[in-house]
């Protein structure tokens, strides 16, 4: 295909999907497409002006149309994850985190978010987003041995420092993390607690996650195209019903103004179909990491996944030697047509690791042989570094 | 149609362009619709995983496509605007501002930007967005006698007060400002200069409002789905290299993560139908909605527009008695199928006005009888209040 003009370019791009689909090996761990239904579903018209301000209280003529469906969004998330209240309008999980910090901390204000060396994302951690809130932030523990959250640490520190927020979730989460202690301590210092669930969302509602909210989490956001197969949006939830009038307000006085309101017919399809269809998938997505952790483990290729009788998600992670540069890795798998993200290695500062994820391929319908033929062409592919 | 349900809001979704573009009278000064070419180059296996980063440099496997449309978008943006460079990736303008806030000051510096009383929109103003950098913010002067900025006024301002960034540009604005004077004086300050250009960039693309950067406005930013008929996204674009390079760096940063890749065709789309047809569209909505302001005078309705050899732009404004609810008069007109907005008289503090533009209806080919139609229905929907 001839991508030298704009013709091309969009050509390339029209055919983009059917490419990953079917000519791909996807195991980047954040990747996934919206059933046909979802992508048809998206409403020009919806988007052809502004519906600011809350539900049926909007600035512009004519949206009703749009405080209904922002309702079915906000109804739908609320029976996927028990949440009391929901946000649908924001584009992406960086930006609804940014919305979340602003409206419940000030500047100055101590979070306390997963490091970089731990998986924490820019839109998490210090050095990222939390900055353009003016927010000091201090890492949280890690326990390297069991690769998840030092819970007791945590809540230690949060003991120590009362910190206004607690960030939780992390970008790289093979295993669900022991929240309990955390949320006991958040409550007694009074420091709101936010899950990032972009990774494991799908896993949630499917019941293959610990929903955070019934854990005691105040806040849950979540990106809309990892283990939910959407397009790219944000999800946010949340327990107690004046967090979110207040973080609707403050969207509408200082965050938001005009949004894309044709997303939300592809969001209700999306959430719609998780609802159907996230139990059996969860499971599938789970069960197809612990066999690619084994079948890849079976041809030599270490592989950092949970324990016995310990909760997969769509994670695993290969760590990579440290004489190897994980882009170099990752630039060589996709000349095999495998692709597959980096980050640090978790339990090995300063190394790093292949992180893959089975929820792109679980939606291709991937069986155990599929799974069997995937782990050795990755096996092969790593054994040229 | 029966909106009880999801399906059936799904329905009157995907329905809802035909009825703006065939049922309703859209004199909503912001509202437009891409065409079917645009609406059909969304691409979503460009959105299926994030590519995050600068182009050709980004974190995830094979994401080359992508970077070569954002390239590519760059330069049509560039060739529109004239501009040395262009940021293609944020959401909205509101967002897009955001982002120039954080990149270019630092909590607690100086803002002078426009009043919510003269059209300064909250992505822009005083109690708005600007506060979530942290900034001080001081309102712009404005000429009631010309309703358009007191350019001395602001010069003298801006000398007095040396602020780190002034900002211009309204979401209520008639006719262009004389920005020689605001610049100079933000220059021999060192002042940034913005000019949010969300309502006339398709008429500054067109030749028919000056170009902003071209009087030596640092930076532009805009909305798509005014003046530029187009999906709801953003345009960043500026004079100088190095401010480009700070924005590009801040947002991977700290702002962005992933975005929405496959709006990257649909964008590409517009922009190429923008330079295609902007000067032929752009004079015509002028034309439009100087004939919808004389035709409105001759039936007897006040009207606040440009005057003789004046430039128009797509907005003209009828000034609302002071005992009139302008959400009535705009909910009243809204049953007669007629969509406009409110806004505040810029020129009588305290009263209101509706905010109409030929935007809309002109991209669907409305001609000089149309309007004379068009004015008499607004007359009569008026005549009843």
């Amino acid at each position: 295909m001839d991508v030298s003009n704009e013709n091309g370019l969009l050509q390339a791009a029209a055919n983009r999907a059917d490419v990953l689909a079917h000519e791909r090996i996807v195991l980047y761990a954040g990747a996934n497409l919206p059933s046909k239904a979802a992508q048809d579903a998206y409403a020009t018209g919806l988007s052809a002006y502004p519906a600011m301000g809350p539900s049926f209280d909007k600035e512009q003529p004519e949206t009703d149309l749009v405080s209904q469906l922002e309702v079915a969004v906000r109804s739908e998330i609320c029976a996927l994850f028990s949440s009391q209240w929901a946000e649908p309008r924001l584009p992406s999980c960086t930006i609804a985190n940014m919305a979340v910090f602003h409206a419940f901390t000030k500047p100055g204000d101590l979070l306390l978010a997963p490091s970089a060396d731990h998986g924490g994302h820019l839109s998490q951690r210090r050095g990222g987003t939390p900055d353009l809130a003016g927010l000091e932030v201090q890492d949280l523990p890690f326990d390297m041995e069991r690769c998840r959250l030092d819970a007791d640490a945590t809540a230690t520190l949060i003991r120590k420092t009362s910190p206004a927020m607690v960030m939780l979730g992390r970008s790289v989460m093979i295993k669900p993390d022991d929240l309990e202690p955390v949320v006991k301590a958040a409550r007694q210092v009074g420091a709101k607690t936010v899950f990032d669930a972009s990774h494991v969302s799908g896993l949630i509602a499917g019941g293959a996650f610990p929903n955070p909210l019934a854990i005691g989490v105040d806040v849950m956001t979540s990106s809309t195209y990892k283990t939910i197969a959407g397009r790219p949006h944000s999800i946010i939830a949340g327990r107690n019903r004046e967090d979110g009038e207040r973080l609707a307000d403050f969207i509408d006085r200082k965050f938001l103004a005009n949004y894309d309101a044709g997303k939300l017919p592809p969001f209700l399809v999306t959430l719609r179909e998780t609802r159907e269809g996230a139990r059996t998938y969860a499971a599938k997505v789970c069960h197809n990491s612990r066999l690619l952790a084994q079948a890849l483990r079976e041809r030599g290729v270490e592989v950092l996944a949970p324990t016995e009788g310990e909760q997969f998600t769509h994670q695993i992670l290969v760590p990579l030697a440290a004489h190897l540069s994980p882009l170099q890795v990752m630039k060589g798998l996709e000349k095999a047509g495998i692709l597959v993200g980096t980050c640090r290695n978790p339990i090995k500062p300063g190394e790093h690791a292949l992180r893959m994820g089975t929820q792109f391929i679980t939606a291709r319908g991937c069986n155990d042989t599929d799974l069997q033929k995937i782990a050795e062409k990755v096996n092969l592919a790593l054994a040229t570094f």
